[in-house]
């Protein structure tokens, strides 16, 4: 698509949900100031989507609003797709791209599944591919990435990116209230959806971590090259447990250069309450990044919403805005390196497990003798703990036995927990947590 | 200075001290991977200097060197200034924007002095002029306001820009340090200067104040706009009193703009400890910004040090070597707007005065009686405290009396502590910090 100058460049939108809705509105309402910054006008075109009646903003034109989104994606400059989700978002995204526009995005799981086959298909075609809102909503952390950050070695990234599990902890550990509850909870004030298994599961965290990993290593990481664990297995106890040693539980997801390859990893963590990330509540998002020459760096903000998701699109289609007028293009994603994956034998931590355990004599003999025997060294246990579970099969006390383990490598630690849960006096599902330090 | 696209792009450096040698060290040993993110080779081409002789970096190769700094400002086709101050760094930025060049700089003092000059010779010359390294050393923080939060509102921001008063406040707060010994502690070990009046008189801090509400509000602000207040007469008491109340004591820059009009101040705080900002420490640099629809973000990361600051600044070289490879140039620094200035009467805020008074009775009637005057509303009042401070002509007890007031105009707050200071019970130089809420 090209155009004369004095025309204004031609803004698509696909979906006019939360955010959607909320693009519409500052790219209609700031147009002037938009302009002004651009250097050139802009003007929202079209707004697909695929039922127009239940449309209903006072800033979205009636005339606007269309179910032709294929046709929408070949008359705009700049396609903005908030459709989410693999296809037919994929398609359009396509259809944009060859026919000369260029795409802002906020699909996270459509950058994880087939970015280097999007990023190429932008090159080839001399067009843009932005997408600040995919990771972190409002929080510009992808253009740091893309350019602050260019002239300098990113060695690993953590990042608290998904908001619903970071609710449902943070009530869990202001309220004492165990998973089940505040997931409720969670439901109720519309911080977490009817289905909550993308979130809770960590799924959600998962396709950022591997935006994250490609942009930081320059090396294509996928969804399918990220491990995942999610926060179901975490009780009201552990929580308890992390607080009176001044620590805090928190879904990360966590990207890592190191000699072994790159890794993309999302689990829950125990960090300290120093931390910068400790500090993140609710339903806010940070990343806490380190690189080689800026050492720490944090970027903090609402990684979603309506509004703050709208505000690093609509500064993502204002910078591309810029180059069109200029007629030049953005840095692409440079995924020049082909740096290996690291295998998950090479994934060494501490960790915090806890066992439910009958209460009589010899259990604890019995859970470390198989910690030695599987060569995993004990750092700190805690037996006094009571459990708020009960094991409906025993008559007896149930009490929860908690081990800190020294470094140790993560499958010797998996198998060392298989182990103890085959003992007769260890019953519910024990919980695995990595400690950072 | 143009060129054909087989040649690498020239960079010049000005100034080889702490940052000017990282800067250095990362253009040299991380050539080959900065040429893959740029898509053109880059060359360091001359390294200018007062003391050839005294720089002395396995990575600066000895012929480089100069002292010819107007001469490399017009051979190369971007030029770092790393020289700092206000001349001749004004000249040589000119003489490089003059001839073609393109400018990177960490200088805070000439950006907040003569940002719009040169801003305007840069437009006028169709170069960049990029200077990320100058507010929060390696902190993105001008990027994202230049470009990410381009399409928002910025209504304000708080920035902890300044790591030696953070440092010494920091000191002072775990160590229960009076300002003297903190900030003979911070010189020992090398977080002060010798001279510190600019930092701890709030120079420092002022000049990105200056820069941030120029970038956030699209309207100039130079230097000679903001209001400063150092920490200078900040005590352990005060600080004391702080922790008892759970809030710590922060030294801000504050730009805002409001019905008033565009403010930009420097002055210590009281900050609840549960605001992200109280968790910065140490050297650490962190900015709070409140925008419209992203709503709050946060920065975070080192604002000062030859690597980290490095980092920033070869991240800007990066992007205008694309853009120099593109035969396009960046945004330039939109200040469209001539936003009115808020009058110092416009200022309000809720106020904390620590006034040493004579132990004896009916001070606490006459103090009270003052701001009653004045129609400054008490909020609260302390007169718990013991002082560590002696008045030596009073052979009394001295005593500490801590007003907190509910929202006034600053004059009238301050010609209210005139007032109470004429009092002959009252003693010492009273500390008024404004208390964040």
């Amino acid at each position: 698509m090209t155009q004369d100058k004095q025309t204004p460049i031609r803004i698509g939108l696909l979906g006019a949900g939360t955010v959607g809705s909320q693009t519409a509105r500052l790219l209609v309402e700031q147009r002037e100031e938009l302009s002004h910054r651009i250097g050139r006008d802009i003007e929202l075109v079209g707004v697909a989507t695929l039922n127009p009646d239940e449309v209903n903003f006072p800033w979205i034109d009636k005339s606007l609003l269309t179910t032709d989104t294929a046709g929408l994606c070949t008359r705009a400059d700049i396609v903005i797709e908030l459709i989410g989700g693999l296809e037919p978002a994929r398609t359009f995204v396509l259809t944009a791209i060859e026919s000369g526009a260029s795409v802002v995005t906020a699909n996270k799981a459509l950058l994880a599944k087939f970015g280097p086959e999007l990023y190429k298909a932008a090159e080839e075609h001399h067009v843009d591919i932005y997408f600040e809102a995919a990771v972190g909503g409002a929080i510009p952390i992808v253009r740091p990435l893309r350019e602050s950050l260019v002239g300098d070695k990113v060695t690993s990234m953590l990042g608290i990116v998904n908001g619903t599990t970071n609710y449902i902890l943070d009530e869990m550990t202001t309220k004492g209230l165990d998973f089940d509850v505040a997931l409720k909870d969670a439901q109720d004030k519309g911080y977490a959806e009817a289905d909550p298994t993308g979130d809770i599961e960590g799924y959600d965290a998962a396709n950022k971590a591997a935006i994250m990993a490609t942009l930081a290593f320059h090396t294509n990481i996928g969804i399918d090259d990220v491990t995942v664990e999610g926060i179901t297995a975490i009780t009201a106890d552990d929580i308890a447990a992390a607080t009176a040693e001044h620590k805090v539980v928190k879904l990360l997801a966590v990207v890592e250069n190191s000699e072994a390859g790159v890794s993309a990893r999302v689990y829950p963590a125990l960090i300290d309450e120093n931390h910068p990330l400790a500090s993140v509540r609710g339903s806010f998002n940070a990343v806490f990044v380190k690189a080689e020459a800026a050492d720490d760096l944090m970027f903090y903000g609402r990684g979603a919403g309506g509004a703050p998701t709208a505000s690093a699109v609509v500064g993502d289609v204002v910078t591309e805005a810029r180059h069109i007028a200029q007629g030049c293009v953005g840095p692409n994603i440079p995924m020049y390196k082909d740096l290996p994956k690291a295998p998950i034998e090479s994934s060494k931590a501490a960790f915090a497990v806890r066992f439910l355990i009958h209460d009589k004599p010899g259990v604890l003999a019995a859970v470390a003798q198989k910690f030695f025997e599987q060569g995993v060294s004990i750092n700190g246990v805690n037996q006094d703990l009571k459990p708020t579970l009960n094991d409906p099969g025993y008559d007896g006390e149930i009490q929860q036995l908690r081990i800190v383990t020294h470094m140790c490598d993560e499958l010797t630690l998996r198998n060392t927990v298989a182990e103890v849960c085959k003992l007769d006096c260890v019953t519910g599902t024990p919980s695995i947590l990595r400690v950072l330090n």
